[in-house]
Formats: C-alpha cells, sequence, structure tokens
C-alpha cells in the first residue's frame, strides 16, 4: 500500500480499458472492423489487463458495434489478458458464448428517471431482467461484471444520492457479479459526491469488488479517479484516447483517459503493467483512423514531444 | 474547515485569475487592448477576487503586454478586489506604481538549470536581483507576490526535489513576499509529487501564505489542485477558459482552468465567490474574441448546455 495524505491508496490498480466497446459505440462514423481489432490488438500490445472488447446488444440500439463476434473472432487474445463484452440479455448472452467470450458485462442505473426514461422500468424491475443472464453465466462460469451508470448525476432527475448508488451496487454483487463498476456516466461527479458514493457502496459490497468509471466532462475526471483510490477502490475503467462521448452534452468529452489515468499512477509508483509508449501508439493510432481530436491531454503532450523527438533526429538515424 | 477522506479542506478558496496575463502572454496573435479591458471587467462581475491583469516587463520580452499601463489605467476596479501585475524588476516596478498597481508580483524558479539557462545566474542570484523591488515595495506600501515556477519538473533538469522549490518558497517568502504561488509550470506534476512538494514548503512557510499554481498539460491540474487544498493551501491560481499554452510543448494545455477548478470546489462547498454563469460568458467572450478553442471542459459542457436551452426556448422569450 501507498500512503498519501493519511490514506492508504492500492499498490497496483487494474485498469479496465473500455475504449473500443463504451468509447467506439459514441462515434457517429462507422468505424471499420479492421480498425476496431487493430485497436484492440494494440491495446493488448500496451499491456492493458482487461479490453472492454465489444457490444452484443441488437445491432439496432447500438450499429456500431453490430460487428461483434467479427472483432472477437479476429482478436488476437493474450493469454492472461481478459476481454469482456457487454452482454445485457439473454439473445446477448448467447451470441457472446458462441463467439466465444468467457467474460460478459451487465448494466443498470442508480437513477430511477434514467432507468423509467430509457428502459421503461424501475431499477428493480431492471436488475430481475438480468435473473436469466445470471443463471447462464454460473452455469457456463462466465464471470460477470455489473455497471451502475448515473452514480451520481442523471440527464433527468439532477443529483442521485450515495445510498441509491450503493443499493444497486448491493443488488449486482449479490446477484454474483464478481465487480460492480460505478460510473459517472455524464461527468457531473466532484471528488466530494464521487467519494460519499463509494463511501456508501462500501458499507454493501467489499472495496476491492468495486471499480471507478469517471467521466471528464466537466474536466474531473483525474480527480474524481484520485478520490476513488483514496477511498481504497483498485480497479479504474478507462478509455485511450479519451474515445467516447457524452450523450447527453453533444461534442463534450466522455470517459477519462488511459494516459492521463496511467500518468497520475505513475507519480504514485503505483503498479498498472502499462507501458505508456505502446499505449501512445494506440491512441494515435486510433485518433488517425477516426480523424479526431485526442482526448487525452497527457497523450496530445507526449506526442506532441515524440514528434519533436523525431524531428530532431537524423533522418538517417 | 471541511472534512474530505479524514483532511481538512479549506471553507474557502481565494482564486486567484491569472488569464488576463499568464494566458495572454502566451497568444501567438496580437490582442488588443480593447479586448484585455473587457475581459478583464467581466472577471471583475463574475466575482473573482484577485485577478492578475498584465505585466510590467521590457515589450521586447513579451510583446503581448506592451500596453500594461494602458490596461491598469482603463479597467473598472472594483472596490476590494486586487489586479496585481508582474513586475520584475525596478524600471517594472516604477512603471507599475505610476499606472497606480496596488500589488506587484515577482517570479524566480526552483530549478537550477531553469534559472541559468533563462535568466543566466544562479536560484539566488535570481533572489538578491529583487532586493530593490523588494525594498522600493515596503516603502510604497505596495504587496509583493512571489512566484516559484519549476517547482516539480523542469524542462532541462526534469524533477525538481521538494526541498528545492521549499528552499526558494522560504526565501521569497523571508524577502517579505505576502504569499508565495507554487508553480507547476510545465504540468508534469501529479497529486504525489505536488503533495510532497507542499509537505517540504509548509516546513518553511505557513500554509496560509501559499498558493497552487498548477498546469493541465498532462491532465492533472484539477487532481493536483485537489491535493493542494488536502495539503491545507487555501489560495489557487488558474485561467479562464484555461487560457495560456505551455512554452515547453508547443500547443499543448497550459494553465488549470477556473471553471474546472470552480466546479470542484462547488462540489466540496467551499466558498469562492465566484458566479459560474458570469464566469462563463467571460469565457466564450475570450475564445470567440481569440478564435480558440475552449480549454476548459466544465466551460465546454456548460456552454453547450446554455446554448442547447437557448436553441429550445422560444424566439419571442
Amino acid at each position: 500500500m501507498h500512503e498519501f495524505l493519511g490514506r492508504s491508496l492500492p499498490s497496483s490498480v487494474t485498469i479496465v480499458e473500455v475504449g473500443p466497446r463504451d468509447g467506439l459505440q459514441n462515434e457517429p462514423e462507422k468505424v471499420s472492423t479492421d480498425v476496431k481489432v487493430q485497436l484492440i490488438d494494440q491495446l493488448t500490445a500496451a499491456g492493458l489487463p482487461v479490453i472492454e472488447s465489444t457490444s452484443f446488444v441488437s445491432p439496432k440500439w447500438v450499429p456500431q458495434l453490430a460487428d461483434a463476434a467479427d472483432v472477437l473472432a479476429r482478436i488476437a487474445q493474450r493469454p492472461g489478458v481478459r476481454y469482456p463484452v457487454l452482454a445485457p440479455n439473454m439473445k446477448g448472452f448467447e451470441n457472446a458464448l458462441k463467439a466465444g467470450a468467457r467474460e460478459v458485462a451487465i448494466f443498470t442505473a442508480a437513477s430511477e428517471a434514467f432507468n423509467r426514461k430509457n428502459l421503461n422500468c424501475s431499477v428493480d424491475e431492471s436488475l430481475r431482467k438480468f435473473d436469466d443472464v445470471m443463471a447462464a453465466a454460473k452455469r457456463e462460469g462466465v464471470a460477470v461484471r455489473g455497471y451502475v451508470s448515473c452514480v451520481v448525476g442523471c440527464p433527468y432527475q439532477g443529483e442521485v444520492l450515495p445510498e441509491d448508488a450503493a443499493r444497486v451496487a448491493g443488488a449486482l454483487h449479490e446477484m454474483g457479479c464478481y465487480e460492480v463498476s460505478m460510473g459517472d456516466t455524464i461527468g457531473t461527479g466532484t471528488p466530494a459526491s464521487v467519494a460519499a458514493m463509494f463511501e456508501a457502496c462500501k458499507q454493501r459490497v467489499p472495496v476491492e469488488r468495486l471499480a471507478a468509471h469517471m467521466h471528464d466532462t466537466y474536466g474531473q475526471g483525474v480527480a474524481n479517479t484520485l478520490a476513488a483510490l483514496q477511498m481504497g477502490v483498485a480497479v479504474v475503467d478507462s478509455s485511450v484516447a479519451g474515445l467516447g462521448g457524452c450523450p447527453y452534452a453533444k461534442g463534450a468529452t466522455g470517459n477519462v483517459s488511459t494516459e492521463d489515468v496511467v500518468y497520475m499512477l505513475d507519480g504514485f509508483g503505483i503498479r498498472h503493467g502499462v507501458d505508456m509508449e505502446r499505449l501512445l501508439d494506440a491512441s494515435e493510432f486510433i485518433c488517425r483512423a477516426l480523424g479526431r481530436r485526442n482526448n487525452s491531454r497527457a497523450a496530445e503532450a507526449l506526442l506532441k514531444k515524440r514528434q519533436a523527438r523525431r524531428e530532431a533526429a537524423p533522418a538517417a538515424a
């Protein structure tokens, strides 16, 4: 454990790279399967221990990820690395299994208003909809990760109470999710609200089963991740190049970037296993492929330095 | 005081807005005096308690701020608000005084390499160069703020030791600076190194005399400011719209933005006196005037929401 301001920080953190799924699903232009596969392979090469690779949902919902089975078949899976996929219902679960997935993720929201508006059911009803997936996963020996979205703020109801987020986290954990990722989907959280949320969650779920999934829409992503680490959370979701937007603030920044998180972890000497240089390769690759600006500030600065080094080097070298 | 993770945070924070000086001085295109004056007046209207307004240095060094006396003469100074100006030598000090400045700032770097390269003298020699300004300021009853740059990282020597930053902070405080602002000029600091730096500074300077001046070049600006708050620092330098670049990583982000800092402080309920809506007015104004992207993520998200509200409102409203 590392000491920081009187709190013990985790000595190692597991980074869950969500760019290929959570990031790309919000891209307006179709991304080719080739690009997706290359991205995931580069992330594997960079040492990411967990790469959420795609989503087995109806192509009507998320046309961007309609090639889920192809992606999973074509990526070069490295032993020891996990490649979870989203599978929010039995059809998706069966397709995921058929495609070779060994880990799936399900999701609901902490906010009643969000569930009512998006899924036309209560939070409790949304949880019961996963009963069949959970039972099938148990039967098949497939690990299930749970996502809770809108854990501190909701686009419809505003503030979300820590106790409401904790209750949903507790329910997912009890249903058999090996880990519950707490998502500040709209990025309105601050270190204060994120810490309060995790404090409540820790009363119901062992902290080693909790993950922080922060967004940088209001510039709080890294600070909120720090608050989570200070609460003892040792699993952090992030997205290479800050891929992903915020569906409720068009054009605004989405997921906290993997590069910014790695940069902070390195400052603490916290182990994470990611090679920043190869991560930058992946970051540069995907931004070029999508023709988009890099939303990671650390990547932007480090890639500029890399470019300057290249320009300064003799051409023959 | 606010409790956060077992540490007391300041119950109120003084934000020192540095956009008009630290921000604009790095703008490549000439900014008109009108725009500078309007910006400062809008920042005053937004409730900023301290606005660093310009710099009385040789126009050969910083041509962008050659209109320093004009700016100071034309802004609408609100009673109780401070408008410090940079005045790093006697000539600058005398011009500042003549122009009506009641508070000045001087600066040096914590890094020997930086001083040698930029000022052609050692850190100690750079400090002695301020003796005459300090004496004159005392005589005239002018408050002096001290800046230390490169407090955790230096573009020439890399890492800067906490003790080196603390020694320079201590020297400036002993010379009579009422406050010493610790600047992570190249933005390579992380919460770990920033906390270690302030820990060392607190051995030599009372914490209420220390300010955090963080940059966001590597995405750590808000998290580093949080670390400073957790160390008890209650004065934060920031720049509206994240104005300012990093002279050592061309095109990269500079100062942490005032909007992102205000957003975090609001999460804690820490008093700061800034009206976010009017701050957004200033932010929008200066980005339009400069034709530049807003470097504050909070401003970007909040201005998009504002725009959406306007589009949704009936035209006659």
